[in-house]
């Protein structure tokens, strides 16, 4: 890889990665689809606000999908996609770095 | 790896590389020990004071190393150390990811 240069989707891809919490709910649903709830129940530190916002985004982005089921009371469920499951390396990377140096 | 709990280190782990700049930086120093100018051309739009702050960070966590050689004018270089060198898997895994998605 050339590092001498700064790579355009590199920095893209820094710039949706990076973001505070982001790291935390990818790795949450690898574990397959969530409620807003269990994500909460796994991440507790994390406001509601936050993750309506970063959910919303990460939809956005395509990294994730929202699925209502219609059921009483009506079930919300966040899936990675593709493009999100294909993250599993970066957060195999990150969990590695940090159990050998954090 | 399991994705139902959350891992402290991991936590802990992005904590420091998801923080804005961060991971831009360190890819930059992968390529081998830099001046600060260095780190600035490749990377224009972060500012100095941001820059600075983000290498005192690293330097105290131990990620990065900073050499002052007794030259005239003085010789300053950030160079990471084999803590931030296991970094690199991080970076491919984005940089890979970002490739295909971004």
């Amino acid at each position: 890889m050339d590092y001498t240069t700064m790579c355009p989707k590199y920095e893209a891809g820094i710039e949706v990665l990076g973001k505070r919490w982001t790291g935390l709910i990818i790795r949450v649903l690898l574990g397959g689809p969530r409620r807003f709830r269990d994500i909460k129940e796994i991440v507790p530190e994390m406001s509601d606000k936050m993750l309506t916002e970063r959910l919303k985004e990460l939809e956005a982005l395509g990294i994730l999908t929202r699925h209502v089921y219609p059921e009483t009371p009506v079930r919300v469920e966040y899936e990675l996609t593709d493009k999100g499951r294909d993250l599993e390396p970066v957060v195999e990377a990150i969990q590695s770095w940090s159990e050998k140096w954090m």
